[in-house]
Protein backbone atom coordinates (compact mmCIF):
# COMPACT_ATOMS: atom_id res chain seq x y z
CA UNK A 1 0.00 0.00 0.00
CA UNK A 2 1.36 3.54 -0.93
CA UNK A 3 2.04 5.10 2.62
CA UNK A 4 0.24 8.22 1.57
CA UNK A 5 -2.89 6.11 1.06
CA UNK A 6 -2.83 4.61 4.53
CA UNK A 7 -5.75 5.60 6.84
CA UNK A 8 -5.06 5.20 10.96
CA UNK A 9 -6.36 2.33 10.93
CA UNK A 10 -4.08 1.11 8.74
CA UNK A 11 -1.44 1.49 10.88
CA UNK A 12 -3.17 -0.23 13.81
CA UNK A 13 -1.93 -3.78 14.71
CA UNK A 14 -4.25 -6.78 16.14
CA UNK A 15 -2.50 -8.58 18.63
CA UNK A 16 -4.81 -11.87 19.15
CA UNK A 17 -5.26 -13.34 22.92
CA UNK A 18 -3.51 -10.29 25.08
CA UNK A 19 -4.04 -9.36 27.95
CA UNK A 20 -6.35 -13.18 27.76
CA UNK A 21 -7.45 -15.66 25.43
CA UNK A 22 -10.44 -14.20 23.02
CA UNK A 23 -9.39 -10.75 23.56
CA UNK A 24 -8.49 -9.00 20.01
CA UNK A 25 -5.76 -6.29 21.16
CA UNK A 26 -6.22 -3.02 19.23
CA UNK A 27 -2.41 -1.60 19.48
CA UNK A 28 -1.50 1.90 18.82
CA UNK A 29 1.89 1.48 18.90
CA UNK A 30 2.10 0.94 15.49
CA UNK A 31 0.19 3.73 14.85
CA UNK A 32 2.31 6.08 17.06
CA UNK A 33 6.05 5.00 16.01
CA UNK A 34 5.32 5.33 12.46
CA UNK A 35 5.68 9.76 11.98
CA UNK A 36 3.04 10.08 9.59
CA UNK A 37 0.93 7.69 11.59
CA UNK A 38 1.40 9.69 14.48
CA UNK A 39 0.61 13.20 13.02
CA UNK A 40 -2.23 11.98 11.17
CA UNK A 41 -3.95 10.61 14.19
CA UNK A 42 -2.90 13.87 15.98
CA UNK A 43 -4.16 15.75 13.38
CA UNK A 44 -7.88 14.14 13.09
CA UNK A 45 -8.45 13.81 16.43
CA UNK A 46 -8.44 17.36 16.36
CA UNK A 47 -10.10 18.22 13.44
CA UNK A 48 -14.12 18.71 14.86
CA UNK A 49 -12.54 21.14 17.44
CA UNK A 50 -11.11 23.52 14.85
CA UNK A 51 -11.60 27.13 16.15
CA UNK A 52 -13.54 25.95 19.72
CA UNK A 53 -11.92 27.86 22.48
CA UNK A 54 -10.03 24.49 24.60
CA UNK A 55 -8.33 25.42 27.95
CA UNK A 56 -6.96 22.29 28.94
CA UNK A 57 -6.42 18.75 27.15
CA UNK A 58 -6.69 16.14 29.63
CA UNK A 59 -5.50 12.11 29.37
CA UNK A 60 -6.44 9.04 30.79
CA UNK A 61 -3.87 6.66 31.92
CA UNK A 62 -1.31 5.81 30.04
CA UNK A 63 -1.66 5.41 26.48
CA UNK A 64 -4.26 8.69 26.58
CA UNK A 65 -0.89 10.51 28.19
CA UNK A 66 0.94 10.13 24.54
CA UNK A 67 -1.72 11.29 22.36
CA UNK A 68 -2.69 14.57 24.95
CA UNK A 69 0.87 15.23 25.33
CA UNK A 70 0.88 15.93 21.41
CA UNK A 71 -2.87 17.30 21.37
CA UNK A 72 -1.81 19.77 24.16
CA UNK A 73 1.34 21.04 22.26
CA UNK A 74 -0.46 21.30 19.21
CA UNK A 75 -3.00 23.27 20.93
CA UNK A 76 -0.60 25.37 23.00
CA UNK A 77 -2.95 24.33 25.90
CA UNK A 78 -1.75 23.13 28.91
CA UNK A 79 -1.97 19.32 29.84
CA UNK A 80 -4.12 17.59 33.26
CA UNK A 81 -4.00 13.79 33.46
CA UNK A 82 -6.35 11.45 35.03
CA UNK A 83 -4.36 8.48 36.86
CA UNK A 84 -5.42 5.21 38.17
CA UNK A 85 -5.76 5.53 42.54
CA UNK A 86 -2.58 6.49 44.49
CA UNK A 87 -0.41 7.92 41.53
CA UNK A 88 -1.50 11.76 41.53
CA UNK A 89 0.74 13.20 44.53
CA UNK A 90 -1.45 16.20 45.39
CA UNK A 91 -4.56 16.22 46.38
CA UNK A 92 -7.07 14.47 44.86
CA UNK A 93 -10.77 13.66 44.02
CA UNK A 94 -12.00 10.15 42.80
CA UNK A 95 -14.22 8.23 40.78
CA UNK A 96 -15.20 4.56 41.17
CA UNK A 97 -15.96 2.93 37.89
CA UNK A 98 -16.91 -0.85 37.13
CA UNK A 99 -14.48 -2.96 35.90
CA UNK A 100 -15.22 -6.41 34.22
CA UNK A 101 -14.83 -7.78 37.55
CA UNK A 102 -15.04 -5.43 40.97
CA UNK A 103 -14.26 -1.69 40.31
CA UNK A 104 -11.27 0.41 40.07
CA UNK A 105 -10.73 4.49 40.97
CA UNK A 106 -9.63 7.05 38.93
CA UNK A 107 -7.67 10.08 40.39
CA UNK A 108 -7.46 14.06 39.10
CA UNK A 109 -5.83 17.06 41.17
CA UNK A 110 -8.77 19.10 43.31
CA UNK A 111 -7.04 21.57 41.92
CA UNK A 112 -6.22 20.87 38.67
CA UNK A 113 -8.76 22.13 36.56
CA UNK A 114 -11.31 25.87 37.30
CA UNK A 115 -14.98 26.30 37.43
CA UNK A 116 -15.72 27.50 33.53
CA UNK A 117 -12.65 25.67 32.19
CA UNK A 118 -13.63 24.37 28.71
CA UNK A 119 -11.71 20.31 28.97
CA UNK A 120 -11.12 17.97 25.44
CA UNK A 121 -10.63 14.64 26.89
CA UNK A 122 -8.31 12.54 25.25
CA UNK A 123 -7.45 8.31 24.76
CA UNK A 124 -6.49 5.99 22.54
CA UNK A 125 -9.85 3.47 23.23
CA UNK A 126 -13.47 3.61 24.10
CA UNK A 127 -14.66 0.31 24.70
CA UNK A 128 -17.35 0.24 27.40
CA UNK A 129 -16.73 3.22 28.17
CA UNK A 130 -16.28 3.01 32.24
CA UNK A 131 -13.05 5.35 32.35
CA UNK A 132 -13.75 7.83 30.13
CA UNK A 133 -17.30 8.03 32.26
CA UNK A 134 -15.24 8.46 35.40
CA UNK A 135 -13.01 11.46 33.73
CA UNK A 136 -15.61 13.26 32.65
CA UNK A 137 -17.80 13.02 36.04
CA UNK A 138 -14.10 14.45 37.51
CA UNK A 139 -13.44 17.23 34.87
CA UNK A 140 -17.39 18.19 35.93
CA UNK A 141 -16.82 17.82 39.43
CA UNK A 142 -14.32 20.27 39.47
CA UNK A 143 -16.82 22.89 37.66
CA UNK A 144 -15.05 22.31 34.31
CA UNK A 145 -16.50 21.91 30.98
CA UNK A 146 -16.10 18.66 28.35
CA UNK A 147 -16.31 20.02 25.64
CA UNK A 148 -15.93 16.65 23.27
CA UNK A 149 -13.90 13.33 23.56
CA UNK A 150 -11.78 12.45 21.12
CA UNK A 151 -10.85 8.27 20.73
CA UNK A 152 -8.31 7.05 18.09
CA UNK A 153 -10.63 3.68 18.29
CA UNK A 154 -13.81 3.20 18.97
CA UNK A 155 -15.17 -0.42 19.69
CA UNK A 156 -19.23 0.00 19.08
CA UNK A 157 -20.47 -3.15 20.09
CA UNK A 158 -19.23 -2.48 23.54
CA UNK A 159 -21.65 0.52 23.98
CA UNK A 160 -19.08 3.36 24.87
CA UNK A 161 -20.46 6.07 22.66
CA UNK A 162 -23.95 5.38 23.55
CA UNK A 163 -22.77 6.06 27.32
CA UNK A 164 -20.91 9.13 27.02
CA UNK A 165 -23.61 10.27 24.13
CA UNK A 166 -26.19 9.63 27.05
CA UNK A 167 -24.28 12.04 29.38
CA UNK A 168 -24.54 14.49 26.98
CA UNK A 169 -21.16 14.32 25.28
CA UNK A 170 -19.53 14.64 22.08
CA UNK A 171 -17.81 11.63 20.91
CA UNK A 172 -15.35 12.01 18.01
CA UNK A 173 -13.42 8.64 17.06
CA UNK A 174 -11.04 7.89 14.03
CA UNK A 175 -11.77 4.40 12.82
CA UNK A 176 -14.00 1.56 14.40
CA UNK A 177 -13.35 -2.41 15.16
CA UNK A 178 -16.55 -4.47 14.96
CA UNK A 179 -16.71 -7.66 16.49
CA UNK A 180 -14.76 -7.38 19.54
CA UNK B 1 6.33 36.59 39.98
CA UNK B 2 5.57 38.43 36.36
CA UNK B 3 4.85 35.29 34.03
CA UNK B 4 7.52 36.04 31.80
CA UNK B 5 10.03 35.14 34.37
CA UNK B 6 9.30 32.03 35.75
CA UNK B 7 11.43 29.11 34.38
CA UNK B 8 10.51 25.46 34.45
CA UNK B 9 11.80 25.14 37.80
CA UNK B 10 9.09 27.55 39.29
CA UNK B 11 6.36 25.96 37.55
CA UNK B 12 7.28 22.41 39.58
CA UNK B 13 5.29 21.61 43.00
CA UNK B 14 7.12 20.09 46.05
CA UNK B 15 4.91 17.46 47.77
CA UNK B 16 5.87 16.58 50.99
CA UNK B 17 5.79 13.33 52.18
CA UNK B 18 4.74 11.08 48.99
CA UNK B 19 5.21 8.69 48.16
CA UNK B 20 6.23 8.55 51.79
CA UNK B 21 7.00 10.39 54.80
CA UNK B 22 10.20 11.85 54.36
CA UNK B 23 10.14 11.52 50.78
CA UNK B 24 10.01 15.59 49.04
CA UNK B 25 8.19 15.03 45.59
CA UNK B 26 8.26 17.16 43.05
CA UNK B 27 5.18 17.24 41.25
CA UNK B 28 5.61 17.92 37.49
CA UNK B 29 2.00 18.47 36.72
CA UNK B 30 1.07 22.06 38.01
CA UNK B 31 4.13 22.49 35.31
CA UNK B 32 2.39 20.40 32.32
CA UNK B 33 -1.11 21.93 33.04
CA UNK B 34 -0.06 25.42 32.91
CA UNK B 35 0.10 26.46 28.77
CA UNK B 36 3.30 28.49 29.17
CA UNK B 37 5.30 26.24 31.36
CA UNK B 38 4.52 23.25 28.67
CA UNK B 39 5.54 24.82 26.27
CA UNK B 40 9.06 26.42 27.62
CA UNK B 41 9.42 22.73 28.65
CA UNK B 42 9.09 20.98 25.49
CA UNK B 43 11.75 23.70 24.00
CA UNK B 44 14.17 23.29 25.95
CA UNK B 45 13.94 19.79 26.31
CA UNK B 46 14.59 19.76 22.40
CA UNK B 47 17.39 22.43 22.62
CA UNK B 48 20.34 20.46 22.76
CA UNK B 49 19.53 17.90 19.58
CA UNK B 50 18.62 21.18 17.25
CA UNK B 51 19.85 19.88 14.14
CA UNK B 52 20.90 16.58 14.77
CA UNK B 53 18.44 13.60 13.25
CA UNK B 54 16.16 11.84 15.22
CA UNK B 55 14.34 8.92 14.42
CA UNK B 56 12.67 8.10 17.25
CA UNK B 57 11.40 9.67 20.22
CA UNK B 58 11.13 6.93 23.24
CA UNK B 59 9.11 7.62 26.52
CA UNK B 60 9.24 5.86 29.81
CA UNK B 61 5.88 4.95 31.79
CA UNK B 62 4.22 6.99 32.71
CA UNK B 63 5.13 10.43 32.87
CA UNK B 64 7.82 10.02 29.79
CA UNK B 65 4.63 9.25 27.67
CA UNK B 66 3.36 13.19 28.10
CA UNK B 67 6.51 14.75 27.53
CA UNK B 68 7.05 11.78 24.53
CA UNK B 69 4.24 12.62 22.83
CA UNK B 70 4.81 16.37 22.80
CA UNK B 71 8.68 15.71 21.73
CA UNK B 72 7.56 13.42 19.14
CA UNK B 73 5.08 15.75 18.33
CA UNK B 74 7.15 18.51 17.85
CA UNK B 75 9.82 17.08 16.20
CA UNK B 76 7.41 14.78 13.52
CA UNK B 77 9.01 11.28 14.57
CA UNK B 78 6.90 8.26 15.90
CA UNK B 79 7.15 7.98 19.99
CA UNK B 80 7.71 4.09 21.16
CA UNK B 81 6.86 3.22 24.83
CA UNK B 82 8.80 1.57 27.37
CA UNK B 83 6.36 0.06 29.70
CA UNK B 84 6.60 -1.93 32.66
CA UNK B 85 6.17 -5.54 32.67
CA UNK B 86 3.30 -7.19 31.29
CA UNK B 87 1.37 -3.94 29.54
CA UNK B 88 3.04 -4.02 25.98
CA UNK B 89 0.99 -6.48 23.87
CA UNK B 90 3.14 -8.22 21.16
CA UNK B 91 6.99 -9.49 21.63
CA UNK B 92 9.08 -7.95 23.74
CA UNK B 93 12.10 -7.60 25.05
CA UNK B 94 12.93 -7.23 28.86
CA UNK B 95 15.81 -5.33 30.71
CA UNK B 96 15.44 -5.67 34.61
CA UNK B 97 16.37 -2.77 36.95
CA UNK B 98 16.90 -1.99 40.81
CA UNK B 99 14.62 -0.62 42.87
CA UNK B 100 15.14 0.13 46.87
CA UNK B 101 13.60 -2.79 48.11
CA UNK B 102 14.11 -5.96 45.22
CA UNK B 103 13.92 -5.76 41.22
CA UNK B 104 11.07 -4.47 38.68
CA UNK B 105 11.25 -5.19 34.45
CA UNK B 106 10.90 -2.85 31.53
CA UNK B 107 10.04 -3.82 28.35
CA UNK B 108 10.36 -2.72 24.49
CA UNK B 109 8.68 -4.16 21.96
CA UNK B 110 10.79 -6.19 19.92
CA UNK B 111 10.35 -4.15 16.38
CA UNK B 112 9.60 -0.88 17.88
CA UNK B 113 13.12 0.54 16.25
CA UNK B 114 15.39 -0.19 13.70
CA UNK B 115 19.19 -1.42 13.98
CA UNK B 116 20.76 2.11 13.14
CA UNK B 117 18.08 4.63 13.94
CA UNK B 118 18.56 7.59 16.56
CA UNK B 119 16.68 7.59 19.84
CA UNK B 120 16.24 10.52 22.08
CA UNK B 121 14.91 9.06 25.47
CA UNK B 122 12.71 11.21 27.39
CA UNK B 123 11.39 11.36 30.98
CA UNK B 124 10.22 13.64 33.72
CA UNK B 125 13.05 12.72 36.37
CA UNK B 126 16.33 11.57 36.37
CA UNK B 127 16.82 10.11 40.26
CA UNK B 128 19.04 6.74 40.45
CA UNK B 129 18.89 6.26 37.11
CA UNK B 130 17.82 2.85 37.30
CA UNK B 131 14.58 2.64 35.34
CA UNK B 132 16.63 5.66 32.38
CA UNK B 133 19.87 2.70 32.08
CA UNK B 134 17.26 -0.12 31.38
CA UNK B 135 15.85 2.24 28.47
CA UNK B 136 19.33 2.95 26.93
CA UNK B 137 19.93 -1.06 27.40
CA UNK B 138 16.90 -2.04 25.66
CA UNK B 139 17.48 0.54 22.91
CA UNK B 140 20.37 -0.46 22.44
CA UNK B 141 20.14 -4.30 22.06
CA UNK B 142 17.68 -3.66 19.12
CA UNK B 143 20.59 -1.87 17.34
CA UNK B 144 19.64 1.46 17.85
CA UNK B 145 21.24 4.62 19.25
CA UNK B 146 20.39 6.48 21.91
CA UNK B 147 21.85 10.21 21.01
CA UNK B 148 20.55 11.67 24.48
CA UNK B 149 18.66 11.62 27.35
CA UNK B 150 16.43 14.55 28.49
CA UNK B 151 14.85 15.18 31.36
CA UNK B 152 12.48 17.79 33.34
CA UNK B 153 14.07 17.04 36.96
CA UNK B 154 17.55 15.80 38.30
CA UNK B 155 18.45 15.13 41.52
CA UNK B 156 21.95 15.20 41.54
CA UNK B 157 22.34 13.46 44.91
CA UNK B 158 21.03 10.36 43.71
CA UNK B 159 24.05 9.70 41.37
CA UNK B 160 21.59 9.18 38.07
CA UNK B 161 23.16 11.30 35.93
CA UNK B 162 26.70 9.60 36.50
CA UNK B 163 25.68 6.35 35.76
CA UNK B 164 24.17 7.22 32.53
CA UNK B 165 27.19 9.29 31.70
CA UNK B 166 29.43 6.04 32.66
CA UNK B 167 26.93 4.02 29.56
CA UNK B 168 28.57 7.01 27.68
CA UNK B 169 25.73 9.04 27.53
CA UNK B 170 24.72 12.78 27.23
CA UNK B 171 22.37 13.74 29.45
CA UNK B 172 20.17 16.93 29.66
CA UNK B 173 17.89 18.38 32.38
CA UNK B 174 16.41 21.33 32.40
CA UNK B 175 16.34 22.07 36.67
CA UNK B 176 17.70 20.27 39.90
CA UNK B 177 16.38 19.92 42.91
CA UNK B 178 19.79 19.51 45.33
CA UNK B 179 19.27 17.57 48.74
CA UNK B 180 16.57 15.00 47.93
Amino acid sequence: MKDMARTVRDYIRTIPDFPEPGIMFRDVTTLFSDPRGFRIAIDQLLHPYAGMEIDKVVGLEARGFILGGAVAHQLSTGFVPIRKKGKLPGQTIEQPYQLEYGEAVMELHDDALEPGETVLLVDDLLATGGTAEAGIKLIERLGAQCIGCAFVIDLPDLGGRAKLEALGQQVHALCAFEGD
